[in-house]
């Protein structure tokens, strides 16, 4: 069966899974196991990891073990802690953490995807980003912590002090919300990366590559971008009446699969309103303004505000400067995308190879007309 | 519309373009501008590089001019050299390659891709292998010369000598052959990551990684492990009967596409003649039987010798231990990935999302039975 070329592979089922479903319809995300993304959103990051690994949340007893098995695999290795030297200090944070998973996942041969390399490269991610972040500065990585969760040490290990339980109580949310999401762009990269049989730090490593885009783990750094610009809540009406006026595109609105409210962006909106007031007020009326103007010039399009709208509060009342954002959804889809690379190589394996549709000129054809080369 | 789950996307149209076109069933390789593969064999890298990027094969003036253009891009910059000097020295040449790669592209922001980028990541790849190959004898690496060719300067670089004018011409007919192969897993893979909107960089790192598997630019590497097992050509036959009888797979047969004899197996399976004649009588006689056994106990399926087996002997003719084929297949592709990434980007650019299909339980029955979970 040949099926005719979509671009983009819209409606195109590229996977079977049972790692999360985004039901756009209903706007639901379920993750693992049926639960619900509300029902596990007060979760830890390590129990979500549990549950999108293991297929189940742990007991106490397995968390602990289990947390214990992450934070044992925190620390860089010599090859990415050399290759830190050598980055511009001005490089793209998504470019750093790139190198460095990539240098960190350096060995001999192509070992099979396992559950210990998923480990180690959601356990390192954070500690590699730290690294970055305070190299740009001038100053020296800070060893990470194995007492603290995966979301305190990440914060620990930025500034070297202990962090504001506030601020680990956001970035755990986001790192939770965000952790998968269906087939998204990098998924699927991760995915076509593995089908080769080639090894877990190379799919992750392409993964951030395709989260690195603007369409997508950039979204969040674009969104704040924006409420920037828009100065303070009494500028944000106009600003967007001009801004569509002009053509111009909003951040943070409309999705590919959502057809109403994301789960993810309620919760992360609710968290925002007390996180970061001074970022909400502005998104609050940018969005009333936006979802109202949008419906009325375009009823027919499904529009609702996105998870990378308030991502962006939530990511700077934890800490992050607005071109880290991406890093830190790398650092929660890490545990996605490992999960779905096993599942494909545990469920399917086959080389994801699909077709293309020649738009070239046919030899035969190209032969009746006069070379344009002049070099034979 | 929703097209059932096709594993492996088979069937699936997922670029329309005017790269290059494989024609299976007639067992043709069409480059771009109409070129069939054998017409272009003779020619040199950089006029398949003119060809793939620009649309044409270029006069005597703009090959000139296109060859200083790709040669002063060769030099590692400081972020690689620096990496360099961290890898472990028994990592898979495919890491280091990756790790090279991600750290040379390092810089600020997400640049579009563009044929300067093209141009940069092209000349830089042998640039980066060699270095490794170097580091693994304990040695420095050897500076580009901008005097030689692609194909002799990356030969030049690996010894530091004047290379051999035979070695060359093994060269350069592989890069040639395997420059662009329709939508194969890593050109695939460089699309993915470049429809989010991600830098050109992203999109060649993780097509290394997608190459690095054995499904895909590994091949060449297990069929020179197959052919030095066989022994000599007394023990093909006998080697080849019992590895079937064992249900053990062959390598360097059959093809997701062709269903007739690769035409760049055939190039190169010539060339392999002379070029590596220890190799070639014993893969000649390997091949003779496979087809014969292979035709006589699966009449059904369409069964061709396929480029990575000849591969092998002329990879290792041109120089390079069998644990570098892989990188060398990377900096043939490299032109591929490019042309595809500025291809789909001029052409298209949305961003690739195929959907899931969820194989979980649903939340709502979920509900009904007991929680597993004994933290709540």
């Amino acid at each position: 069966m040949t099926v005719p070329y979509s671009p983009g592979l819209e409606g195109v089922v590229a996977a079977q899974t049972e790692i999360s479903e985004v039901d756009g319809q209903n706007g639901r995300l379920i993750y693992r196991d049926g639960h619900l993304i509300q029902e596990v959103a007060d979760r830890s990051y390590e129990e979500i990891c549990h549950l999108l690994w293991m297929g189940r949340l742990p007991s106490a007893a397995e968390l602990e073990a289990f947390r214990a098995h992450l934070a044992s695999r925190r620390p860089l290795n010599q090859a990415a802690r050399v290759a830190l030297t050598g980055l511009p200090s001005d490089a793209d944070p998504m470019d750093a953490l790139r190198t460095l998973l990539s240098a960190q996942g350096a060995g001999p041969g192509c070992p099979k995807p396992d559950l210990d390399g998923a480990i180690a490269a959601t356990a390192v991610t954070p500690t590699a980003i730290a690294a970055f972040y305070r190299r740009r500065r001038g100053e020296q990585p800070v060893e990470p912590r194995s007492d603290l969760g995966h979301a305190a040490n990440f914060l620990y290990m930025l500034e070297g002090r202990d962090p504001d339980p506030e601020q680990v109580h956001y970035l755990e949310t986001y790192l939770v919300l965000l952790a998968d999401h269906g087939l998204n762009a990098s998924t699927f990269t991760a995915r076509v990366v593995a089908s080769t049989g080639s090894d877990l730090w190379s799919a992750v490593v392409a993964a951030v590559g395709a989260l690195k885009g603007p369409a997508h783990g950039g979204a969040a750094t674009a969104a704040m971008g924006m409420i920037e610009r828009v100065g303070g809540p009494e500028q944000a009406e106009q600003f967007v009446i001009d801004t569509l006026n002009r053509k111009e595109r909003l951040m943070g609105f409309g999705h590919r699969v959502y057809r109403t409210y994301d789960p993810r962006a309620r919760i992360l909106r609710d968290l925002c309103r007390d996180a970061n007031r001074q970022f909400y007020d502005v998104a609050f009326k940018v969005e009333e303004t936006a979802l109202r103007e949008l419906l009325q010039r375009h009823p027919e399009r499904p529009n609702a505000t996105n998870v990378d709208y308030y991502s962006a509060g939530i990511l700077q009342a934890a800490g992050f400067p607005k071109d880290f954002f991406a890093t830190v959804f790398a650092t929660s889809r890490m545990v996605g995308w490992t999960a779905h690379v096993l599942e494909y190589m545990a469920k399917d394996g086959r080389i994801i190879r699909p077709a293309s549709q020649w738009t070239g000129p046919n030899p035969d054809q190209r032969a009746a007309v006069p070379a344009t080369d002049s070099t034979a």
